[in-house]
């Protein structure tokens, strides 16, 4: 049976499940042993430590020009020592382009096979790519093992049945029978959905799997080559990926430089040079705005982007406040805000939050607010595992920076102890009040722990500050609370045409946050917070392009 | 009975069409009277020369700040004297932006309903439209009527077929039903299409309909307003289109600034101005390439370009070599070259075309074609209706330059009388005869009735630089003639490579010029002859972006 026939009921199940956007997940997201077996956390556990302090021999990417590696653990705040292979750009793409001509040719059946049997194979490494995650990004364990693991691998299969279904949209030949009265013209056409090229995915720090495997499976299952740069600071996760998809080609008999790691080093960003070259056709990215809008702006080149943006939350009137106050908390202390789906702006009513007891004045819900938050916190079977610990230093100092803002600041950020990481870095969420008139304060993506709570005249001029903020800096989510439905139709219109997706009224165990494969599109691809969505039709479309060829029957 | 209902038959067919991709036309092409009737070719005639000299009112685009117009017949050389309504670029995209909140909330299907009805009363006016393109472009009657009329309205119908499926690709509305164990998370998503508002549509001067009408439909399928700008040679044929445009929406209670004409001045351009507009997210152009990359490049908004490329015929090995020389003949003098799929470069080995009596050698070919087009214009019954006649007076300087350039001159161009137009600005192909080595003779685009005859070493020079030019300065369309399978698969991988579509081995009445609705993508989109394809599933995905909105159910 080949891999292909193997995975077929999975690709279907995938299929299917992208039209129905009803929940679907082809990967457990729960790590409990009943589900990934008894040992699986602690050996997990253990592969992840026997990689530290070498090199990571597993890609077999041919002699190395030189190995690095400067990662270090948020948790720790220790170097992980482990070293990759470094490769020089031209090298990189002279063996992408040599493997694209022979991964081109491969049948889309055959590669989307190949393609589902390395996540199958990743499936056995989840918690080995879970601790990759947590000792990288600074992910709770749970979130860095969902996210990273069955999440990023649901997203994956997501993408290979997008391109599967769009390279099949078409027939691959078709006789041409036209009638001209005394006879008829008869052409034999065939098309072909040729790849662009070698296609460069750049992942980022906070997600190096989730936000890159979407753009690495596109790009193969539409038969480009990809060579995969992975965030200096976090390389692991992604390695892991590299080298299971590279097992399964050689195994396959095919170039295993059809998906290549490209390492690199802080002080010697490869990034530019990448994506410069000449023969690199597609540039996935995630990461800032300015490097992100460079690169859309390379000519010749089809560039898929998630940049950053300000994420609203529009509070008009609710049910229960404290269940909201709670929920709202959760969303800010998730990893410590460092979600590109995590709630900044909070807009609220001057003349309060309407409930079925009267309004709660600002006031009042600024401190149900930080109470919220602080419980949590202090929560020591919870916060801890919630919050994780902070990327990027930098994280920290910009939460110092809003604390001097003009504005009362509602809760200031703090640290707590993480009871198995005692040199953890940790930050708590920081609450600043703002007035709507100080538009130049909130209309900037603060990244991390960084609540603002805006004080509007009413609910019109929150969604039209929503509106604009996303029209004009992006946004990725919003959250919104009203119990008038026409007041939710206003919003869910006004930020539909700020491209903006809106969770209603989520109260209990669900989070504006959350975003689900074959259900929920990530990033619009319509405002400046990226140009592309996980995973649309263009998302797969822009990948490769028809091309008819006709000959007389 | 509902417009959508009345025509969901065609838009049924239309779907159908687009993916089997064999032959289908809703609109026949044939205008003999027994298919349009007995009198519609003279009442058309008739209801063309009653516009002359007068204002052209069915527009009703409200008090027009200025009346414009400066087409001139190329048949005739005197100045049609038309005059449409000019409406200042402020007041355009205000208009267009009203009309587009009006629109966006029309539901798709009564969209295709309203739009293919505009195609049904525009049939009754393929005769009036034939007239005003031959008056305008140049082109003979026969290409006038079918290339404006039933061919361009099947596009339109391909376009509205194509963004109708797009639109109903994904559900409305889902119930995501999680189970978390003990209880589930159930939430009610929808998802809306959500139009990117005013589009502009740029037309040229030699295909004013068939070439604006996929992205008029398109953007107006997927619930855009558009604001259509013509050529300012070539206003009169996409007039009526959207004159009738305009009476079907404002029958249906709906703003007729859903579309509109904005009519310049060659002296007075508005093209900038409009594209510059930030309230224009959208832009269809067709015409050279400078400005083509120029609104490419425009930041923020999403573009749709048909530009210039060089189109080549590689000569390898034939069966027949008078059936090749006569069809190559004919691709050529099509009105005059002035296609943007006809053939400028030819590749001929120095060894000659491989035939089963031996080979012809490059001297023998270029004379073959020289007397097929000559035959062909000296014939009184086809030549002057094949050739047509010259839209731009610049063509005919270009036509001058090439007979200077080095290199022997096989065929001069010439003048011919047209017998029904004495005035007629009329040239007959050049033939100039290059080295393979003078690639900056052939690597430019020599828009008009020129051939050159590169003499190639051998067939893999050949493709070698057809597919570098398709690849550096775009190609449209690609003519191939080989009877050995292995050559012509490499031909077809090769120019695949360089997404060129190639027609092999045309003999008899079709020609590489040709090109099919729900057959033929048109333009490919990866070549730097243009950035977008008739109608591939981006050419309308891009017009749109889906949100999604969830809340608890």
């Amino acid at each position: 049976m080949n891999l292909f026939e193997k995975h077929e009921p999975t690709l279907s199940k995938a299929i299917e499940a992208l039209h129905a956007r009803t929940f679907y997940a082809a990967f457990p997201e729960n790590p409990a042993p009943a589900v990934y077996g008894e040992s699986a956390d602690s050996d997990g556990k253990e592969k992840f430590h026997a990689l530290l302090g070498k090199k990571f021999e597993e890609l077999n990417q041919g002699d190395a020009q030189q190995w690095v590696g400067q990662e270090e653990s948020p948790y720790t705040q220790d170097a992980l020592g482990i070293m990759y292979p470094s490769i020089g750009v031209p090298l990189l793409v002279t063996r992408a382009s040599t493997a694209f001509h022979v991964w081109r040719k491969v049948s889309v059946s055959d590669r989307a096979g190949i393609l589902i049997e390395s996540l199958e194979r990743l499936k056995g490494r989840f918690f080995e790519i879970a601790y990759a995650t947590m000792h990288t990004t600074g992910q709770g364990y749970m979130m860095a093992f969902q996210a990273s693991g069955p999440h990023a691998a649901d997203r994956a299969l997501e993408a290979i049945a997008a391109g599967y279904e769009e390279l099949l949209r078409f027939p691959f030949k078709a006789l041409w029978d036209k009638p001209m009265g005394k006879f008829n013209i008869r052409l034999n056409k065939e098309w072909r959905a040729v790849p662009k090229g070698v296609s460069v995915v750049i992942g980022c720090s906070t997600f190096p799997t989730w936000n890159s495997v979407t753009g690495i499976y596109a790009s193969l299952v539409t038969g480009n080559s990809v060579i995969v740069k992975p965030h200096p600071g976090a390389i692991l996760p992604i390695a892991i990926f590299v080298s299971e998809i590279r097992k399964v080609l050689t195994e396959n008999n095919l170039d295993p430089n059809i998906c290549q790691l490209a390492a690199d080093t802080f002080d010697k960003m490869i990034t530019k040079e990448l994506a410069e070259h000449p023969d690199v056709k597609l540039v996935d990215f995630t990461g800032n705005s300015a490097f992100g809008s460079y690169l859309e702006a390379l000519p010749g080149k089809t560039i898929f982007t998630e940049k950053t943006g300000v994420n609203s939350v529009i509070l008009d009137s609710v049910e229960d406040v404290d269940k909201v106050a709670a929920n709202l908390a959760f969303s800010i202390n998730l990893y410590s805000g460092q979600m590109c789906t995590a709630p900044q702006n909070f807009y609220i009513p001057e003349g309060g939050i309407k409930t079925p007891a009267g309004p709660v004045t600002f006031d009042d819900f600024a401190r149900k607010l930080a109470d919220n938050i602080n419980s949590l916190v202090d929560n020591p079977k919870a916060g801890p595992f919630v919050l994780g610990a902070v990327q990027n230093k930098k994280t920290c100092d910009r939460i110092t920076a809003v604390e001097k803002l003009p504005g009362k600041v509602w809760l200031k950020s703090r640290t707590f102890v993480n009871p198995m990481f005692k040199n953890a870095r940790v930050a708590t969420p920081v609450l600043l009040e703002v007035d709507a008139s100080k538009k130049d304060i909130f209309s900037e993506e603060l990244f991390g722990p960084i609540g603002l709570l805006i004080k509007t005249k009413n609910t019109d001029q929150s969604i039209s500050l929503a509106k604009e903020l996303a029209i004009r800096r992006g946004a990725i989510s919003c959250g919104a609370y009203s119990t008038d439905a026409s007041v939710r139709e206003k919003i869910a219109d006004e930020m539909a045409l700020a491209s903006t997706p809106v969770s209603f009224n989520l109260t209990g165990g669900i989070y504006m946050n959350q975003n689900a494969a074959f259900s929920d599109f990530h990033v619009t691809g319509g405002n400046p917070s990226g140009n592309a969505s996980f995973t649309n039709p263009d998302y797969v479309n822009k990948r490769f392009t028809w091309v008819g060829h006709r000959e007389p029957a």
